[in-house]
């Protein structure tokens, strides 16, 4: 397989949106560039209404090696300050996207990779796939992988990770709530489909106010949060997709979204 | 077992406080009225000084499919906005009774009944019971669950159940934190009250101290928690059933307790 | 073993400092002369540039039995609020030492114990190891302990603990994240110095950077907390050690660190 100056393929299979890092001999790293053009990809997939769930996954054996190390190299306070703020923009597109994001992980899932693997909505793993921040072995603390890190493992797991950067292998990360669920290798694409698609039968509006919901309350206080997600649910409820939903399962029958 | 037309049924034998949904025949909907007589029965039960622990549970195999749908359909914005605010005002009665709260889940508790489950202080689940926040599938996310069960699970798990419907098993429950304990049909009722009369041997003073005290302090930053909490140990520690416990232990001896 | 006056022993054995709870026969209780003292060994550690992982362990078979209710006894609100003060002084010296901090636990951590476990950013414990929040028992609800707890093992399994007294041995404590390792009772304090020189081995000023970033991101929001690593890594990147550290990564050699 060979490297194209493309770091990033973006497919729509309606209703699927894909996107694939691209660059599997230099182990897929999020360079300036590739982060970029993932959030770009994921706010273009938002912007196509076929697209209903998507899919982040990567060429060859690595799913992401982290941030492309030469670019932190013998810069200025701004640039390195670029490359980060970069990050958290790729990481911010994720939860900004009303749609579903799933992490499709075959390989090592490293420092930014690890992260990104993190913020995805989902995730599902490779029984090959492994997870680490290791920046602290090269002087450079994984601060942004934590972020997601932390909230998705806990503190002591988290701590451990980013302290040592060992990897851990898929089963841990399971057990541990990184990843939802772990497959054979070789059904891991399939696996992953499988779950988009399915999720992707919902309704549209459902999802999107779902989505948005999610991220609204979840560092919200549980009484600020419980008061948003009242008005959120009334409001849910007065959509015509809750309402043919509501009625579909009172009458026995299967729904019709309203954008089908 | 017929419906009657009482959806809740309270019982006190102190020092337990008894709440059983009893429209098992309809799968213990959480109707705005049975909502309603659940709040009441909590707030009833914590202003009796006999009751020290609480159990709620359902007669039937099912816990609670969740709300009553027919009231969701063809509602003005307010009356669906007055189905929500019960529903928020039920799980925060669960935490605003000082005393502990013990779910006892035989069945399903699906959607506003696993959120139900999760806003409980403690829970035991037969190895039947499951658990989901389905709403998704009928158009109307389950977001006013998701408060709860993102609390009790973590972002993958919540995410997961919330955009598949997916069910979890009691086993899965257990292992992800929704519930504490899961153990055979026939022996659930028995250790729940096992359960909840060790808990009601202790201080009722102690328990509804440390009842307040946990939920102040769990979504507060770390520093504030700390604060707070220094203090309300200071304001326990003078307390005559700590000043007790304190002299009994150090005389090795069992402690009498102010109210007994 | 005797007791000596001394309730705590502090070694440097550089890289390394271990703080040693040195009152077994009492089970090593936390009276508040001994929890000064380990903030003050915490702090003198902080000024020895020599120090770059310090391990908190404790003689004998257990690890801390928790306060020292003597102290509890017959006292006025000042006296007992500054027991809860020294002992939330403590907890917070543990965070603000901008080294690791290990726990080597090979008995009973209980109450304060308990909490000084889930304090530490790391903590490894034998098979042999037990954890407990018993204060309800004794009409002293463990609410300061909670704090850590809570955030340790989440809200249903804190609230048993702290309802219950119930003890977990150290396989639970690891599945729940309290502890990160169980090993044999015989292999602990190789297993611990094993991960804290490794951990040693890494840029002192990176794990300082590390340790200082985890604990202002973890209760800030996800916005917040990705705004501030940002700016943390983009300040790391600068620093001489990750300057070494990437270059020593892409020219494929060991980093040297600065303060070698």
């Amino acid at each position: 397989m060979q490297d194209t100056p493309v770091p990033v393929v973006v497919e729509v299979e309606a209703p699927l949106g894909i996107i694939t890092l691209n660059a599997a001999r230099r182990r897929n790293p999020l360079s300036a560039a590739t982060m970029t053009a993932v959030t770009e990809a994921l706010r273009a997939l938002g912007e196509n209404e076929g697209v209903r769930v998507v899919i982040v996954r990567a060429d060859g054996p690595a799913f992401s090696a982290g941030h492309d190390l030469a670019e932190l190299r013998d810069r200025t306070q701004e640039d390195e300050r670029a490359v980060f703020d970069t990050c958290v923009e790729l990481m911010t597109a994720v939860h900004d996207l009303d749609r579903p994001v799933i992490a499709e992980v075959a390989g090592a899932a490293f420092a930014a990779g690890c992260q990104l693997v993190a913020a995805c909505d989902l995730a599902v793993a490779s029984t090959e796939a492994t997870f680490s921040t290791p920046g602290v072995r090269i002087g450079l603390f994984c601060s942004t992988p934590m972020v997601a890190l932390t909230r998705a493992v806990g503190r002591k797991r988290a701590m451990k990770m980013l302290l040592t950067g060992d990897r851990i292998d898929a089963i841990t990360a399971a057990e541990w709530g990184l990843v939802n669920d772990v497959v054979a290798p070789d059904e891991l694409a399939g696996a992953v489909r499988e779950l988009a698609l399915r999720i992707a039968g919902s309704s549209r509006s459902t999802l999107s106010i779902g989505k948005r919901a999610f991220y609204a309350q979840v560092d919200a206080t549980e009484p600020d949060a419980y008061s948003m997600m009242a008005a959120t649910m009334a409001d849910n409820a007065m959509t015509c997709d809750a309402q043919e939903g509501i009625a579909a399962f009172l009458e026995k029958r299967r729904p019709v979204w309203s954008d089908r």
